[in-house]
């Protein structure tokens, strides 16, 4: 690798933990591109060369982090899709599993709440996070949904979008508000629950 | 009423508006019991005499305004069980319905975002919605399931606590993320899915 091309991902990665630490420590509203910068002992133009917005680091940031998880989990970034081994509740209590190992991560936990909660309140970073975090990743629920259904194991007039929420929402509402039990007992069951439904069979 | 009572009464309305309004405007974090007292126009020892910090007092004044929503829609505040007709999924879909109007009247919306928001960064303001707030209306759903599988309508084994959140949860995901449209079409498919399940019966 070229020296100049090092220097840069050594600091793109400065850059990256310095947002997400300052976005840990202090919240969203008060963290800078200068923050960052001083943070991780770059220039303001530096920053600014890659990205055009706060918000811009912290969502590539966290894709970033997301990915480094992925590799240290011993799966390929670009190997995204959810298993297919023909056993849908396996595969999908098996990825929200995984889920729930990472929501409790404290690498990912401080920052993410930080980031969830801002995007609450302020709708062009909501409208961010959704369009570039969570929507691309419940797309790769409803492409194994969309899978199953063509396999006859989900009913034919089952919208996959809507499915999904079925076990993703109620994981990511205990994770945010700490209501219950988040183990995977509880996924388990969401999965169960989904699939089955509540009404006798 | 006497005098003294009708002036409290008053006072408290004044106080509910003035902090549910400051929630909005400035969030939580900046909202002060002298900012609220101001507002108000009571003084800030009214506000001690009855609350103990602005957590409290915020917390009341959501449920203060829920029941004038409850009375305004015609219910009394008290009768506030999930109705029963016997037909499970007709009372979850009117029920979810009526959560869809109180979720995007204007009055709701930015004072609940707002508290919502600083709940998943505050562990102890946290704590205090789902103990007063969540928990409290949750229970009424998991009553409502529990009736039903005494009836017969929902299978023995099911957890209730956690079969509830089937519908709630996705509801509360969408409202708070604007992922996809939130509309009644959206709470009914929920219902139906949760209650008769994804796979093939």
């Amino acid at each position: 690798m070229p020296v100049e091309k090092r220097r840069s991902a050594k600091s793109r990665r400065a850059i990256y933990d310095a947002a997400l630490a300052l976005v840990t420590e202090i919240g969203y509203p008060r963290t800078t591109i200068e923050g960052i910068a001083a943070r991780a002992g770059v220039g303001k133009q530096t920053i600014y060369r890659w990205w055009s917005s706060k918000a811009d680091v912290l969502l590539e940031a966290f894709l970033d982090l997301g990915e480094r998880t992925a590799r240290a989990a011993g799966q390929e970034p670009a190997d995204q899709a959810i298993p297919d081994t023909g056993d849908l509740a396996a595969d999908l209590k098996a990825v929200l599993r995984a889920t729930v190992d990472e929501l409790r991560d404290p690498r990912f936990e401080a920052p993410s709440r930080a980031l969830a909660a801002e995007g609450v309140v302020d709708p062009e970073l909501g409208r961010l996070i959704v369009a570039k975090l969570l929507e691309p990743s419940l797309q790769l629920y409803a492409d194994r949904l969309r899978a199953a259904q063509r396999a006859g194991q989900i009913r034919p007039g089952i919208d996959p979008r809507i499915a999904l929420e079925l076990f993703v929402s109620p994981l990511a509402q205990r994770w945010l508000q700490h209501t219950a039990p988040f183990d995977y007992e509880y996924t388990d069951t969401l999965v169960d629950y989904a699939l089955y439904g509540l009404a006798p069979r």
